[in-house]
């Protein structure tokens, strides 16, 4: 029994091999298309393509009794690695005549980001920093593009310390609020303006599929090159009215952080044992884990400031606090009604989403799985 | 160009069309090694085999110049097919002159499930629901094994119900708490005792890879065969003590419960605009609507009762929202030193833990990345 055993290993490991070989194949592949796109424009990412390899690769599965699920995952995760592998080779410049670009605050992680994925695109970027702003006036003569890059808590201070800019200058903040900011660089400045939210953390592996949230704020159409060299990065731009976005990102990350922050303290303050909890927690109930490490590997300084700038937003940081407070009450009565009631609300207001995230939620608990050790 | 793309394409669309072949042959290579290995009685998962493929392979992938995270990601999608696939093949029987098996409550998710596995393994399995409560004693004469599977507000009232049982029997129940069902069980029997807590929901895909938690009752070297029977499906045990259990519960899944309940009252009462933060969120911060979602979706009569019965947990939610106000009075006091002080506070508490935490949240994201459409 144990021959037979090892030798259906064998044939599997056989199998690993073959298919690791074909996996270099494929990404040499693609970096043949990367170079090709790279020379002509093309945008790295096409939902559209992706959308049709995945059909008909899980409409052949079926016939052969393959799990169209599993192809699919698999190519997703191919595709990832491709989006990597081509991202390494640099974009077309869509703007070649643009003068220099300067980033305000480049040294943050953000800036460097974008200074990476710009000097990728063939722009000549520099970094103005604290302690290069006695140089300030020299380095934005002639400037193409500005881009503010620091946090939410100063962004309206340094904006209103910028020099005078040429006024065929796109001037761009990439803070997490967008109302403000962008008032304050319209007065300031008197050409194109636009706000940019990037919807992911610095530290992200690929730029490519990620969220950028912009809003205009004026002649849009100077900078429209600009959302079409973002595009071409593979991200997915989404237009939104300032207003509505500052609305939206209370409930996006402001709570989020408020929450994760308050989790935080709470285990710590009731000496929760680490230890004993990972060793019982399945992938479900470690993403809460998971996400509250996340928030509390940065920097210590950098966070508490940005989570005491979140002072604006008391009122909805309060109004949760006080939604808590109404479901203890509802639990002290041993209230089922009201229990039932509010579960139903909830549940409805999901509504056409609903089905979307639980596949969404499903599928992820099950790559969690996977990577389980 | 565009027929140069075109062709490159077409080539990659061969490249995968092959890897669909190899990945029937290999799923058949997997069918037969079940076959095998349900005959012998051998666990479908084995850690350190799964290991040990997933070191080679690296190390070959790095050769290659392929990422060893590209390959080792594959392989386990791969092998979640693979112990789905041998899963329906059955397992072999542990203790074949075991008396039949009654459910109690086995027409719930988690009994269904039980009764799914343990009938799998060759078991002969009967349901005792409220309905064929009057045929109980008919039902549990000669009985091997009783499992209490029903809502944590109703087990120990089951439990007191149960008519007296053969001494030989073993008594065991799946709720989520360990410590006053395991005293009910005691009390009620005179042989083999055993707690059990699935950390999973029932409608789990697979249970492979699956965490369950036991506490020892009574006599454990009589049910040492039902332990060896879960492990060969695949599932992680961790033998825990009921108090620990119960006091890590808490963290892990009561507290949860009351805060996603709470956030979705939030969500609703604050008239959040569900399309629109969707439109603007990246993988991360759907996280949070995931998980909303998964616990809305349930059964809101079911989900009221067991949020009801949270109430013995009052002292730990008040606590929770203690915390919570104080953060909101570090913050009216803009009290940026209590803010760093906590902040290194968490992170020290994360402790070793934390690489590993970030490692795989780190993970999950790309994969939420590479799902989302």
């Amino acid at each position: 029994m144990l021959s037979e055993l090892t030798d259906l290993r064998d044939q599997i490991d056989e199998v690993d091999k073959f298919l690791l070989k074909i996996l270099a194949k494929r990404l040499n592949l693609v970096t043949k298309i990367g170079k090709l796109k790279n020379i002509h424009g093309l945008p790295i990412y096409i939902a559209k393509r992706e959308a049709k390899i995945l059909k008909a690769r899980r409409k052949e599965a079926k016939m052969l009794g393959v799990s169209p699920d599993l192809i699919d995952d698999l190519l997703r995760r191919i595709m990832r690695e491709s989006l990597f592998t081509e991202h390494k080779k640099g974009f077309k410049t869509l703007c070649p005549e643009l003068h220099s670009i300067v980033i305000i605050g480049g040294n943050g992680k953000m800036g460097q980001l974008f200074k990476h994925l710009l000097t990728l695109s063939g722009y000549q970027v520099k970094v103005l920093d604290i302690e290069d702003w006695s140089r300030a006036e020299q380095l934005l003569k002639n400037v193409g593009l500005v881009i503010v890059s620091v946090p939410p808590y100063s962004t309206d201070q340094v904006i209103t310390q910028i020099p005078p800019l040429p006024d065929d200058c796109i001037l761009m903040d990439l803070t997490s609020i967008k109302n403000r900011p962008l008032k304050s660089m319209l007065a300031i400045h008197r050409g194109p303006v636009l706000g940019l939210h990037p919807m992911f953390e610095p530290n992200i592996h690929c730029i490519s599929k990620q969220v950028i949230a912009y809003c205009d704020g004026r002649y849009p159409e100077d900078y429209q090159w600009l959302l079409e060299q973002i595009k071409l990065w593979g991200v997915r731009l989404r237009r939104v009215n300032a207003d509505e976005h500052d609305q939206n990102i209370v409930f996006i990350q402001v709570l989020h952080h408020f929450i994760t922050f308050a989790h935080g303290l709470h285990l710590v303050e009731e000496d929760a044992k680490l230890d004993q909890i990972l060793s019982l927690t399945s992938p479900m109930h470690r993403l809460q884990f998971m996400m509250i490490a996340q928030f509390f590997a940065g920097d210590p300084r950098l966070c508490s400031d940005i989570i005491v700038s979140l002072k604006e937003y008391l009122v909805p940081i309060k109004s949760y606090y006080h939604h808590f407070g109404e479901v203890i009450k509802f639990l002290e009565n041993s209230d089922k009604k009201i229990f039932i009631k509010t579960f139903k609300k909830v549940s409805h207001w999901f509504g056409a989403h609903k089905r979307r995230l639980l596949i969404e939620g499903d599928r992820l608990l099950r790559h969690a799985n996977d990577s389980y050790k």
